[in-house]
Parts: C-alpha cells; structure tokens; sequence
C-alpha cells in the first residue's frame, strides 16, 4: 500500500505514494488537522484547493462530542463532516495522557476523566480500535501510552512495554473494511527504547509507523534525535509519520531524516493569533507595522488570501476581530505547510532535495513563540 | 439611474434597476451589512455565489478603524476590502445616535466619543460626506438624527428638522466620481412629520430616498405605519430603501409596501449563536433536538451549507465552538435573505407576487427573540 518511489542520495529523505482506500497520498505529505471533525476555521472546498489529500480526526474528542451513537447514523465521519477524502484517526492515546483530569492506568487502558464534565471513560485498545472502526477512517492509529519527555526511565520503560503490548491487543481487533492501521514508536529520547519498540512493532508488521512522544515539550535536537534513534529501525517499504510535528522548517529536516507524513495544529492554531507561516518564517499580521502594507501575507503565494487580500486588510480584520482575518490566515498557513511538501516532492523528484533543504533552512528564521503555542492543548 | 420595470397591481411592490458605477442591483434586493469592511464570517466569493449584487459598509466604524489614510492608500474601501461590486455606506448618524458614549448635538454635526477608547471625534455632513467621498462607496447616504422611537413631540420635530438641514449641507459637498447619495426621511410614527420630511428632501432631488427611525425598538405595527406614512411621498422613479430592516417576513411586507432595498445584520447575527432562517421561520440548529438531523438546515436550499452539511453536523460544530458552524449558518442565512429577493422578483415580473405574499407569510412563524437580536448593537 505504500510505494517507494525514489529515495534521495544526500539524506534518507524519501518520494512516496501511500494508497488508501479513499485515495491515493503523496509523500511527503503534510496532514492538516480536523480534532473535532472540522479543520479549524476551513471548510472542505478550501481544503480541497490548497491540495490537502488527507486530514486527521481525533478519536478521544470524537468519542466525547458527538458520540459514536450520532456518527454511527450518520454513516461514518466522512460522510458526518463531508470529508470524501482520505482521513487518519488518532488513538485518543495522546489526549488521555495529556488532556483527560484524573488517569488510572491500567492492563487495558486508561481509566480517566473528560476534561470537559470529569464524566468517567475508560479507553484502551479495545475500546479505542472499536471507535476507529465505526469513526471508518482510513487509517487508524493504535492506542499507545505517551509519557512526559522527562520521565524517568523505568517509567519510559514501563509506557513503551505497555505501548507493544498494547499495540498487540491493537491487532487483535476488528477493523474497518480497507482500514489500515499505523503502529506508533515511543521511548522519548532513549536510543535503546526506541530501537526497542520500533523493532518489535516491525515484527507485528503494521501498515504504517508513526513516532510518538516527540514535541511534548523536550528541546529540538532532543525531537531530530528521537526520530533518528527510531527510523534506521523502521522498514523502507511502509509509511513513517512523525506525530505532532512541526514548523515547516522542523518537517524539512524530519523529511531528511527519513519521515513521510506529517500532522500539527499549528497552522490554523497561530492563524487564530494572527501569526502568519512564510519562506522567511513567522510574521505577526496583527502587529501594527503591517497598517499599511499592501502586499499579500507573502509575495507570490497562490492562495485565496494571498491572491485576494493585503496584509493591511487582514491586520485590519484580526485588529477589529473579524473572523474573516483569522480564516484567511488560516487558508494561507495551512496552504503554505502542504506547499512545502510540493515542493519536497518535487525536489525529490527531480534529484535536488539537498540544495531545496539548504535555502529553505537557510531563509526560515525560527521563532520559539510559535513552538510553544504547538504545546498549549491539543 | 433607477428604472421601474414593474409595478404590482396587489399592492405597492415594485421590480426595478439600480445601474450604479460598479454594477447593476434588481430590486427588491437586500444588502449584507459589513460593517468593519467585511460581511461578518463570510468571504467575497461566498458573497457572489449567494447572488449578492451590493454590500454595506459603515463610515463611523470604517473612521475610527483602519481610519481614511489607510483605505487612501489602498486605494478606496473597494480595492482595501477587494470588493469591485456596488458598495453602500451608511453615514455613520445612527451609530452616533446609538453607540457614541456621550455626544452633544451642534449646528453642523455631533461631538461625540468614540464607543472604542472614548476619544472626542466630530462627524456632520460635511464629515460624512467627505469620509464616504474617500471611501469611494457607489452610494453615500446622508448624515441625519436618528431619535429613539419615543422621543416626545418636540424633539421629534428637532431631529426632523436637523436632519432636512443637514441633507441640504450634505448635497453641497463634493462627492466621488460617479457617486449616488439618498436622503434619509426620519419623523418616527409621526405622519405629518414623515410627510412634511419626505417632501422637503423630495425636492432637494436625491437618487434615492431611504426611511430610517425604523425598527429601533418600536413594536413592528409602527414599522409598518411608518413606512406608509413615508412612501406615498416619494418619487416612483427613484429606489426607496428601508433601513436597518428586517426579518423574511417583515421584508416581504415592506416590497408589498413600495420598499425596494434593505439591509439587515440579523442573517449573520443570529447565525452566530446558531440561529438560522428557513421559509417557516427560524430554527435554533445549535438545539439537542438536531443532534441526530441529517437534512440540511431546509430541504432544497441550494445554498454552499445546505448542500454539504447536515444539521446534526452543523448542530455539533456550534455545540463544540468550531467555526465553521457559524460560518456555515451565516452563510444559510445570508443565502436565505437573498433568495427572498429573488423570489419576490420572479414573482413580480410572472405577476404571481400577491399568492407569493400570502403564501410566504402563511408559512413563516415570526420569533420575537430574533426581532430583539437587531437592536443588540450595530
């Protein structure tokens, strides 16, 4: 289901194409994120033109709000949000360790807390494949344990042993017709863990791979080196998705380290601050030194709010809080995420990804603001 | 510059042309209101594929944010907002007389603070008619006194005679290129004064003649009178726009009464607490009874939420505060306000519209909670 199309000479950067049952995924891809079944602030058409093949949903908020009961007479959650196109599902894992109040970890799951009405829910892999299976996604994620990034190793030790057996239980249960489903690797920062985990979810062969644990907070070599520690270990012949990532100048260097997908909420999260993505970096569109300035958000950028507004009109719009500011920030940053797989996909393709991945990082200025808003809640 | 096409033999309505510099308006037509220079939640491609032929703009709202130097260098409010169609700005009198913090009448306009940082600005009609001359607007209304609907006898006829005053001082200043500018005929529920204020702008000869000092808090029989007791007394050959108004049903009303144009914020208010109109009325598509309603928000609507989204989904996106639930309402209901209007002139140019009328209001189910929603602020 996932086709190696070319693998790049100056790194372990690699041009793919992952086949789903509602469609066909190139890779390098970039995933925008639809937590509670609607990509923040966009609707389907936007995302359809700025080329998304493949958006996220997230089993934990799902379960909550609306409930199974609703999607399942809906007909599934493509037909609920209208999304026809290729949808991978979270396990719900990361919230419960991350967002639920008050956890109990036990031998098949976690008892917890919604954070919305403290109700008592209880998930594990039982509970969280049974969700995927009638959420119908096309990929569905197994339901794994993501400890701190500082938790002391027999902890870590602990949450990965509990992630493969997990992972196995994972297995066991029915799926979908056509569902694939991804194991994920964790281990924090552990070399001996993640090689661990990695080769043990090999041996389970999964459809796909994702690396967890990454970005909950540790520092950025702490991320490269987690995804280096794991991907020698992975198989060329399936999909790696790095989960939770990253700025476009992080998926750059996690696409050189051998990563095929990508999913973060930070484009439509900053968007919401007024904080436009561009080649350069981040820009405020809200700060007043755009008052005046009746350039699009970045030059050249073909997206509807690029070919239709200025930043002094967008600044505008965020300054009096009009939603249309915050939509059309979020239109051109999450455009501007999956043009830079484009043009990843491209550079791989035509044998130039080392000179593309030298000028990109080479323009991008990283701003640690913006890393720390990925951190808030998700 | 306004053509009477037809004349229905049931009543006062009326199918007509506006040409204006920037495009032709059929009416009767309703006017989305942006107000801060955006329709709120919607985009201009959504505004055009609803069949919107012109849009509001405010010049109190617009003076104090961006301010006239930034829509100067964009080039005028069009080019700032990218919206080459008609555009209609309000003079910025009934906001002074309903939102400005302290304000003190003078000979020549209103001291007033702004209701945003209480800074003291002046606006007359020369100040309103120089601001909508840079704004560049397609038509300018005239700076009148707008007095709540219970204001006693005297100052009634004090406002009525500030506002003839102040619309001769409007028509002695220059405008823009091509620019129309209407009258406002104010006099409340008063018929001599309505009379005695349509006549004396009537002769100053406007291109158009609005009512205001309608639907300011009054119960909708004075509406109603109000608006009889204006229109007999203005030009056949002129458009005549109600201000401010109003519901489906009142709107209907008001053609059948001579009216051909109208504005209203109710569409994209309500939708933003989950309100939306249908052909019986409004609905609450927020409320637990459409949690499991997979029909659109009405049966046929060809609207871009109708024909994508089921209420239950819609119902959920409001329940979880996804924005793209009122997104999607305010563009139902924008869609809705218009399709009135285009029912209403085939109707008229068919001669069907007194059944059309009958039928509509047979229907319709009016809600006072919405009426109310109006006076909010604006």
């Amino acid at each position: 289901m996932f086709e190696l199309l070319k693998t790049d000479t100056s790194s372990r950067a690699r041009l793919g194409r992952l086949t789903t049952p509602r469609g066909v995924i190139d890779t390098p891809m970039f995933m925008p994120v639809g937590t509670q079944g609607s990509v923040k602030a966009l609707d389907p058409r936007e995302l359809v033109e700025m080329g998304t093949q493949i958006i996220l949903g997230n089993t934990y908020h799902l379960h909550i709000r609306p409930g199974l009961e609703i999607i399942t007479a809906a007909g599934g959650l493509h037909k609920f949000i209208n999304w026809p196109h290729p949808i991978l599902t979270d396990s719900g894992g990361f919230q419960v360790f991350s967002l639920a109040k008050i956890r109990k970890i036990k031998e098949h799951g976690v008892e917890f807390r919604s954070h919305l009405d403290g109700s008592l829910l209880f998930l594990g892999p039982k509970e969280a494949m049974n969700i995927q299976r009638v959420l119908g996604s096309d990929i569905a994620m197994v339901f794994d344990e993501c400890p701190p990034h500082d938790s002391p190793p027999r902890e870590m030790r602990l949450a990965v042993e509990r992630t493969i057996r997990w992972a196995q239980e994972c297995r066991e249960q029915p799926r979908a017709a056509g569902q694939m489903f991804f194991g994920i690797v964790q281990g924090g920062s552990n070399a001996a863990l993640r090689e661990e985990c990695a080769k043990k979810l090999v041996a389970m062969e999964f459809d796909g791979y994702a690396i967890g644990g990454v970005s909950v907070g540790e520092p950025e070599p702490e991320v490269m080196k987690a995804i280096e520690f794991t991907e020698p270990f992975l198989p060329a012949n399936k999909a790696r998705y790095a989960m939770g990532l990253g700025t476009p100048a992080q998926m750059v260097e996690l696409v050189a380290r051998g990563v095929d997908l990508f999913d973060c909420v930070l484009p439509t999260r900053v968007a919401r601050n007024g904080t436009a993505f561009t080649s350069k970096g981040t820009v405020s569109v809200k700060a007043g030194f755009n008052k005046s300035d009746f350039r699009p958000i970045e030059e050249g950028c073909t997206c509807y709010a690029c070919q239709n507004f200025s930043r002094a009109y967008l600044r505008h719009l965020l300054n009096v809080g009009e939603i249309l500011g915050l939509r059309m920030v979020s239109v051109h940053n999450s455009h501007m995420f999956l043009k830079v797989m484009t043009d990843m996909r491209a550079a791989l393709a035509a044998g130039t990804f080392a000179e593309f991945r030298r000028e990109f990082i080479a323009n991008y200025v990283p701003t640690r603001k913006v890393l720390s808003a990925r951190l808030e809640t998700r």
